[in-house]
């Protein structure tokens, strides 16, 4: 019966994210004895809100145990997934060897970007301070890792350069300006409009949700309700290996909530905030929803922004805009509880995400036409 | 376009939904004014954890806005979707007619039992003491109002007195003892077993969920995961208005939770818990997933039995199995945080759920045969 049920796409997500949230409840205990055990905890910022100073010393690097059970689930469920070569038509099997491989893609470069993460919370450890690695070896960093990725992602996963302008059959081709060279015989595209807007995208992103990881439980909730819309988006698009990391996050994201909620036990850190950052932008790369992704990352956007326009608007007319950036921190001076921030940010998220969906949906099921 | 997209089944339930957030988070902040206005507040339980005595005061009823606009949302919306009888089968009229029975059913169980708690929650406040109406008046208003929502279920919405056992083709059939009278000239069927069995169930689901509602968000948060799930499961039965119904319920209790995570401004009081109880029982019903019950309403099962097994132990042995009952008071005393607790049995219910859709999704499509 299980094999039976096996064959079943909608069960195999839903068993990826079962098996993320087990896995991540189980193993965080462990992860966090260890790291008490070393001594390895959160160096909290010194200009954050001051009810935040009782965070010091809480264990941090909690991404680290997400990023492994996402790994480990996704590799173990899409080598059990795999379809038989024998019962498969060759078009089908092209398919879905082209939906592995933008998985493996989003998967490389979630780890990647946790890699990172982890020098940078590692780093912060070890001069025992709150900012890690240098601002500018972080944006190297992660350029070059955005720009593997998106180069990847047109020349090993054949994704097309075009952005689908949201809610209309509009297509912006970002690939006209194209160069193309040789290595090893093979024949490379650098479509560098495109090029270059992915590489934003997914710096951006890996930041946002970085600024948006300031409070317990908001960075880990939003991931993972914007990642079970991933889930759905990848599923509708028949790309099975790309819905079942997706979900593998979702379920990675509960299971680690279970120890992050307030006052939380663990925090994620700079592994798991720019890793599941470049995650989500990896995901809208290759789902090809990058135009919708502004929408469905709203809160991130809105985190982002809130710093931005912060210290545009202090640099030049010496007041500031929020009570304190990212934006979450305002609300907490302005009285709300960190569960209430929480709480709210969710149902924000949900709202953009929601509406995200029915955008897709719209331009999926062809109702333009 | 609009007018297009409305005719998709899964836009009208992401509408119902959406609808009654906005609504519901429109609406109780005037709600809440309104009652300080009049001073109506809780009176919190005095022999309760002794933290929660600071909640004295909070104001009640919030059940009321989530009644109103479930009610409110559900009618606009399946009188804007009713097919026109002029492009539809007769089959398919009689088969959606049907379901919008099934969901008048639904949704007048709750109210009434809604307006039950609302009369124990008005006399809490007129007594001004934390324990409402008389516990034996309240009970019979609940087995009136369950049985004559069963009775309408077997006779008006013509559900089958089969009971079907969860992963098998199995059925028990409760209808056996059948017993017709005629009302006016129509026959009423009285299959004795089956309305027990639903009897119970309607009333047993009530008192749970309003034993759950003991700390914020709690309560809210659960029937907002298990509403989702009827609402996915009526959709896949093809009964729209039923999911329809199910989604703003699901959407209401996310505007509420705007307003009642911690530390809450507002509790759904007797008017909610017992309203949504009722809705859940009776969305049991209609759907034909009563055995599932237990398992997708686990929380509120084990909420409930931690009551029972606390009261029995303690008459019989003198010793406390829980430190204190309901349950959630239990791992409060044990130093979970209220927003920890509040999470994890979000993540709880939501396994629960999950895994009760995974069953249901087998039987739906007989994987079995």
């Amino acid at each position: 019966m299980l094999t039976k049920l096996a064959q079943y796409p909608t069960f195999q997500v839903f068993l990826a994210l079962a098996a993320a949230v087990a896995l991540v409840a189980l193993l965080t205990p462990l992860f966090i004895r260890l790291l008490n055990h070393r001594q390895i905890g959160q160096q909290v910022r010194a200009d954050g809100p001051a009810g935040h100073l009782k965070k010091q010393g809480t264990p941090t690097m909690g991404g680290v145990v997400i990023l492994v059970v996402v790994a480990l689930v996704f590799g173990v469920l899409t080598y059990w997934a795999a379809p038989e070569a024998t019962n498969s038509s060759f078009d089908k099997l092209v398919n879905y060897n082209l939906a592995v491989r933008a998985a493996v893609l989003v998967l490389v470069t979630t780890l990647a970007c946790g890699l990172l993460g982890m020098i940078d919370d590692l780093e912060k450890v070890a001069y025992e301070r709150s900012l890690g690695l240098k601002a500018r070896a972080k944006i190297i960093g992660q350029v070059l890792i955005a720009l593997a990725s998106a180069t990847a992602a047109v020349n090993w996963v054949h994704i097309s350069t075009k952005l689908q302008l949201p809610a209309t059959r509009m297509y912006l081709d970002l690939g006209i300006v194209t160069t193309r060279f040789s290595l090893w015989g093979a024949a490379i595209q650098l479509p560098w409009l495109y090029l270059a807007f992915a590489v934003f995208m997914i710096v951006a992103l890996s930041n946002s949700v970085n600024l948006t990881d300031g409070l317990d439980g908001l960075a880990a909730g939003i991931v993972m309700i914007v990642m079970l819309v991933f889930a759905a988006i990848a599923y509708a698009q028949n790309s099975l290996p790309v819905s079942l990391l997706a979900g593998a996050i979702t379920g990675a994201c509960i299971g680690f909530l279970w120890y992050n909620s307030h006052p939380a036990e663990i925090f994620m850190g700079d592994t798991g905030s720019l890793g599941l950052g470049g995650a989500v932008a990896a995901l809208a790369m290759v789902t090809k929803t990058e135009l919708l992704l502004p929408l469905i990352g709203g809160v991130f956007v809105a985190e982002a922004l809130s710093v931005i326009i912060q210290v545009l608007v202090y640099k030049r007319f010496k007041k500031r805009v929020f009570k304190m950036a990212p934006i979450h921190h305002h609300f907490e001076m302005l009285g709300w509880s960190e569960t209430k921030v929480m709480v709210r940010f969710w149902i924000i998220a949900g709202s953009f995400v929601a509406l995200g969906f029915v955008i897709f949906f719209f331009q999926f099921t062809r109702l333009g036409s």
